[in-house]
């Protein structure tokens, strides 16, 4: 990757603001748009005629807000169509969560387009401001400390893991639930608590905390009604998340459903990660 | 210690309830006064007639609000020697930070009593919370994930040693400053990076997070001047506390100063122990 | 998996005798052959004419010698055909690193083979003591203590991600080194410094201890004219292993490779694991 | 302390080979002697006749062997006396283990004697190398991993929480004895099981492995009566330990006690401690 290179980040969230930042920092060229209420001066500004020269344009995660360019720091309502067209054939263009709509304009344009997304160096980085976001959330509403507490993560992927290692990290005794033999085998070498997935009723009523990342139906009535008083559910699924909100009302169970965390809790931790994932996808190209 | 003994529980916050509710879980029988607005029905009530036959009467951390019981969860005002003049002589009373004014009250009664907070068992298990606590702001102040962040957490002694390791849990990069030979061996053999506490200045620029334990001033002016932007500094020394806030102040350094975590952030972790340190007071006194 | 088995366990080393014993812990029928010198009586014995009504037969790991059943415990010197010529058609054998010979035959005979090694579960499980027999050998032949020393994990697979977490574990400063982005990722998650396998001439000369999990060759004359006096490498990749073994005698480096650590250090885990495998394997054949 | 100073390093064993080498290293003038067969060239020769103006003269760990100076890699005999004659009233004298005679010898020729040994962060740094070279032994014995096996540390002192944090780094679960509540809060902080080093009777059944630190008699009859068949003891208890060994011989319980471990396993790293030791004490003395 040279190091040298010139950047124009358009439209986003803090992390761009971060993004942006840090990519100056670097030494790089950067220009930034459609950013202008993030709380300090844009880095470059005047219309987006001069995004034609950039060796590398960042849209926001996700890219767009319907038609528009997702900029809710700006008073901008970009039609997302309207900055490709300022692009040249040929450019790269990363953008967050490119759904099909930008993807073909992308394709229609000629833009080489790199969903940074997409790339799993990016899901693990992000696991880490999520499991952290979700132990805030935790501390607010608990009256017991995490240290000493019994907590339950249901599923272990990326996101498992970390949840697993902070809470344990916090002195949390910490069981793990998951399907598959292998997956059981690791959280068995972390020397976590094993649960199985698909039976977890009955096995419910010692736990404090039960934090979900498994994007299916794991807790619904018969295991909200397994859960002790007090017990606090954490919903980390994408939607439609995993537990049964209607039953958990009826039951008294409580449980936060929290969703993005990355940018909420923790948005230069995120935007860095984005940075660095940007970085990557610029050494395969060799930019 | 027996299995069955009458508690009385006088006063006090949501700790108390938690300490009246576990006792009676435990088998004892118990009785709370004062303790009206707690949230739940007192487990007795009517008069502080019978606690003259109680095993053990417990009042709250600390036990005086002035010259009246510490009773912030009930509209009654007593004036602690009121409650004294309920008991018999020889009866054991156990309090929280016991001034002297309690101390010649009760011996003048010809009471026994206990101060449970000055047992250091309860000092080494009160450093959970109070770490936790101060966790849990770090996590709601900053943008960045605690995660690869770096701290430094001023003075080593027990909370030191909690806080240390809860935030190397989480996966921060920690450093400890200390002054005393052994504890800075003790900081090399938890692998922790060195800092001397009495040396801090020059040595602070590189922290993303500052969090004080000594109860002495420093973090002085030059130690806050030399800072990163966006540095956070908690205070955990009580008063006068360890921070010149009015050079943070001056100079934009954002502190908090946070005092009392297990009562705020975790009164049930903070009420068991409580109890259990009662329990190690009954057992020591055969009773 | 039905809780009351008949097994048959024939040849192997004292993995199968752990194996055998704990299975009748478990309640299970179990008969074992070839494994006489095992240092305790056979729990079953003569002739393998009973092995027909076996539900699951297990031959060790690896299954053959040649054309032999591999029976170092045993003086008996068993072809494998004849072992097999026992067997009824559809019965479940086990076996470990079953080579296309033994394939071959079970498929003539009509038997269903499963090879537990092959299994990611068991590969998981025994990364542990294949870690911890690293760690032995590297407290036996270094003057200093893990603790305080720099590692290096050379490779982030199962094997790396166990080793550097057992090396943190006991206080040494621990580098990964890893290709792509994703272990690089992961690298940092876990708070290890970073190196890059395919550039790590130029990076080593601190480490004093590298420790090597890459089947390939990652660690030539120029890495190894890289490490500082002392430094001591242990392989524990597989045939031909990733270290210049010429180059590193000619240059003076102490270089150990150690193979097959699981059965040698902890042949009671070991077996163990084993174990743990074959259920599963009844379990989803719904035996 | 100044940073060239000139040291004598007077008999000993590798740990002062190290030690000689390393304040060399740090720039120092260093002369050895009665090191000669340390297995490289003295740093300096020729009779002690230099030492007289040594800003430090450092005698060995123990300084000893009974009248004698205690030098196993010299096949020289110097009584201690002699070697002491040679020096200055007023010199620095660090010795390790100073005995009583040693102390009047210093007195009597107004030297400035100083025990290193007798210093804690000494003690707390070997408390490292003790705990490691434990775990080599358990690794070296054990037929299972100590990932995942039970471990009970008796005892809650400087190596306690040493060898409780390096087995738990390994992923063993991990218990410690311990009799008052201070030290019993800790264990419980530190999320250790706890047991009550005075009851241990009936309570021992299901460990694989006691390691014993506690110089009295905690391991009688009755407590090994109570190890499970193939249960390891390992006693770090200086003379005369903590384990009843006629009792244990008849019970076939394996008990292996092992004394000045950091000597004998890491001797490099008990070298460079005695040396930050010996700076600490120069630091304090203002040379």
């Amino acid at each position: 990757m040279r190091q040298r290179l010139n950047f124009w980040v358009i439209g986003g969230d803090p992390r761009q603001m971060t993004l942006a930042r840090s990519l100056a920092e670097d030494g790089h060229t950067v220009h930034t748009y459609a950013l202008d209420r993030g709380g300090e001066p844009s880095l470059a500004a005047d219309g987006l005629a001069g995004a034609a020269v950039a060796d590398c344009v960042v849209l926001p995660l996700p890219a767009a807000d319907g038609e528009n360019l997702n900029a809710p720091l700006s008073s901008l309502r970009l039609p997302l169509a309207q900055v490709l067209d300022t692009l040249r054939p040929g450019q790269l263009l990363c953008a967050g969560m490119a759904d099909a709509r930008l993807v073909q304009a992308a394709e229609a344009r000629g833009l080489t387009l790199r969903d940074y997304f997409a790339r799993e160096e990016l899901a693990v980085a992000n696991a880490v401001p999520t499991s952290e976001g979700a132990i805030q959330i935790a501390m607010e509403e608990l009256p017991i400390t995490l240290h000493g507490s019994k907590a339950l993560v249901v599923g272990y992927g990326r996101l498992g893991h970390v949840l697993a290692r902070q809470l344990r990290g916090l002195g949390a005794a910490v069981s793990v639930a998951a399907r598959n033999y292998t997956d059981l085998a690791w959280a068995q070498v972390w020397s976590y608590g094993v649960e199985r997935s698909d039976q977890l009723s009955g096995w419910l009523c010692g736990y404090d905390l039960v934090i979900n990342t498994v994007p299916a139906p794991v807790l619904g009535r018969a295991e909200l009604a397994d859960l002790k008083p007090g017990c606090l559910v954490i919903d980390l699924a994408s939607k439609p998340g995993g537990v049964d909100f209607t039953a958990a009302a009826e039951l008294g169970v409580k449980v936060i459903w929290a969703l993005s965390l990355p940018g909420k809790t923790a948005p230069v931790t995120a935007g860095l990660a984005i940075k660095n994932t940007i970085y990557n996808i610029l050494t395969e190209l060799g930019v």
